[in-house]
């Protein structure tokens, strides 16, 4: 066996496991690393270990904040957390744009999250349809006592539904189920539901005499939620008169603006290249809250994405309207999130990014996130179209070369000036700093 | 104006910003969070802080170790950061089931970028191709110097085309440029020359005499790289003859799992619903993994599945195939990410997790980075066709409530003991608690 396999690493502890990592895969005898990171308190660190498995360390992502969101004229202050330069001054900067123009304003489009059970059965889909109503009320009753806590908040089962899937595989049948599930994201809610659905449908032809034995066997296949949510959907919108955009960087007017601003958002609309990118943007809003309040941005990207190519080609999610004298921007996002469970009241900080945010229910966090992913779209399309993205973003890519080449602040500042008329690039930073040493020693 | 509305929160400092949060933001006064996640030393949370805007907090996620990943017939200790329970688990024993079965094998597909500048000229598609020629010309010899160095390492511009978007909007065109950026993801190399491409293409025709005014102005719309990158382009792989495959739980044998994971697998490509979900689950994987290394987890998500609905229909990015008596599962996915650059030698952590991984260049992390894919599709969909995934997920949903409910250690015991038969609830934790709480007093 290579010596770098190993088993029961699971079962060292912190201290053992990098003591492994150091011995097999890293040449430094330096771990503190690791250390340095772990919270000071015993019981913090532990709690934040306890949210994954074989943790050895905590990696840290900037928490800063986005002020000036005024959504359905409620002011926010957004906690965001990301690596991206650019992105929270970006933000920031739209909300208070948007903020002096009347703010975003947002529709909650629905909140039904759907899950399936995968099964196949040796009959036909029309033979199926006799079973359903009494399938549908066995399916019920089993799930009374799990749903009961759900339904007493307003949200459970909202319609069950069977599917002819046979064009994938021969007998293949699918349970299709939606669900309300209130301010908590839902997946345990979902998936513990379908499990027992699987088991009540595993059985139901059993106890039917009437069938040949071929059709007493259901074979399950797969339970599980989806993460497609078209009817979990909010808009976020800005609305102002052209002339009240205002002038841009080089001079650029309010009626120009609008129209190059217009045509970028339709090509994201026609080029899966530029709408890739374009939807990157949104999402770098979108992510950066759902990170903060101890969401789930995988599955929020999924549904984004798959949402954006609904129509058979891969679009920009956002739209841009001229309808006489008023600009028009808006977002159509799915976000199926939650401000109960989950980590959103375990992670220290994703519980005080809800306090931040005044403890909003799922679908005022909805809003709120796609007021940020709209924000983040009108502050990047912008920038494409009259500056361009390289002035802002190699300012901080030029810090970025200065701090790993250890410059001091001195040297900082006065590359920052040099570099306001020259292109920035690692050697060209190096060579500066080299020429400036040999200057100021 | 609202008083929670404020210019120039940037220019605060980190205590002046947290203090006008507690004023505005927050009920009670104890700011203690935000501050003990900060780094000890000054130096180094200032550069955490400094990777983005308006920053008071670190955000931490747990960072563990998935070993035992052969890849390539080399053995790798994958570090992982994600705040979902059961993902290192899942990655972890899934790379272990396929060590024991001769690992996990990878090839580049490619690793080509590309990028477009959009600009309006009056005129059409054929008068403008002849021009290309000349344009072309123009446009390498104006940024040779800004590409030496990227030449030098090998990479650089590959191919400069120019595409007719008249379907789009009239007059309008696209630059679309072709790169090579070796073992950075290079963001920053093709948008600067991408930005000077526009200055150039702006330029162009205003020296020809020849033509007429109207022919002499080029609109630029906007210059920037693509994320969506279906040619940089991997594909990881695991075969075994399906009878080494083992036996399941519940005592499945090898050759049904087989033909199941391959309907579900076979599910995902044909349902949307389905396809979502099993994409986002290999995304758990990936981002994690792409986050421990510094890389930009959204680049990689729109990229990913964007490329998920090339051809037309959003499809899940696995496929599964049973060739006699072999059971074959790969993934290809588009994954444009640097070793070099970006955040990955400028967090602590980022760099040691490429030191952990043997500082690979870009391709061997693409190749590391997509067997975690494909290990932990593997994992979630061999859970689905078994077990389910609630058996195992609800076990850490326990732990979660129980923690919430500040449940002790013998607690937590009977607890877990309890609802191995029992299904798991918040308020069915609670009871439990309130019971064992009354017997135990």
């Amino acid at each position: 066996m290579d010596e770098k396999l190993i088993n029961g690493f699971s079962k060292l502890d912190k201290h053992q496991k990098i003591e492994w990592l150091q011995k097999y895969f890293l040449k430094d005898n330096d771990d503190s690393v690791f250390q340095e990171f772990w919270h000071p308190e015993k019981e913090k660190q532990k709690l934040i270990e306890n949210f994954s498995e074989n943790t050895i360390s905590n990696f840290v992502l900037p928490y800063g904040i986005a002020p000036n969101f005024v959504i359905d004229g409620k002011t926010y202050a957004v906690p965001m957390v990301i690596e991206e330069s650019s992105v929270v001054a970006a933000a920031a900067s739209a909300a208070k744009y948007w903020a002096d123009r009347g703010g975003f304003f947002t529709t909650i489009l629905g909140v039904t999250k759907v899950g399936h059970v995968h099964f196949m059965w040796n009959g036909t889909y029309d033979q199926l349809q006799d079973f359903v109503p009494d399938i549908v009320q066995k399916l019920m009753e089993g799930v009374s006592s799990l749903e009961e806590n759900m339904k007493k908040r307003g949200g459970g089962i909202q319609k069950i539904e069977f599917l002819d899937f046979s064009f994938c595989e021969k007998n293949l049948f699918q349970c299709r189920v939606h669900f309300l599930t209130c301010d908590s994201m839902g997946a345990n809610f979902i998936n513990t539901i379908l499990e027992k659905f699987a088991d009540i449908i595993e059985n139901f032809f059993v106890d039917h005499s009437e069938l040949p034995d071929e059709k007493k066997d259901v074979d399950i296949i797969m339970s599980i939620l989806s993460n497609y949510t078209p009817e979990c959907l909010v808009r976020a919108e800005v609305r102002t008169p052209i002339e009240n955009l205002g002038q841009f960087a080089n001079g650029m007017m309010a009626h120009v603006l609008a129209e190059k601003f217009c045509i970028a958002v339709k090509i994201a609309k026609h080029d899966v290249y530029r709408a890739t990118t374009h939807n990157k943007g949104i999402y770098n809003g979108i992510d950066a809250v759902i990170l903060a309040t101890g969401n789930d941005f995988r599955a929020v990207e999924a549904a984004g994405h798959a949402f954006a190519a609904r129509d058979g080609q891969y679009r920009g999610l956002s739209s841009c309207s001229l309808e006489g004298d008023m600009f028009h921007f808006w977002l159509d996002v799915p976000l199926a999130i939650g401000t109960v469970g989950g980590l959103t009241s375990l992670h220290p900080l994703a519980k005080k990014s809800l306090d931040i945010l005044g403890n909003p229910g799922a679908e005022e966090l909805m809003r709120i996130i796609a007021s940020v992913g709209l924000a983040q779209n009108f502050s990047a399309v912008k920038s494409l179209v009259t500056t361009g993205i390289q002035k802002g973003h190699m300012k901080m890519h030029l810090m970025n070369i200065l701090t790993s080449l250890h410059a001091d602040d001195e040297s900082k500042k006065a590359a920052t000036l040099y570099f306001e008329s020259h292109t920035v690039s690692y050697s060209a930073v190096r060579e500066f700093l080299l020429n400036l040493k040999g200057i100021v020693v």
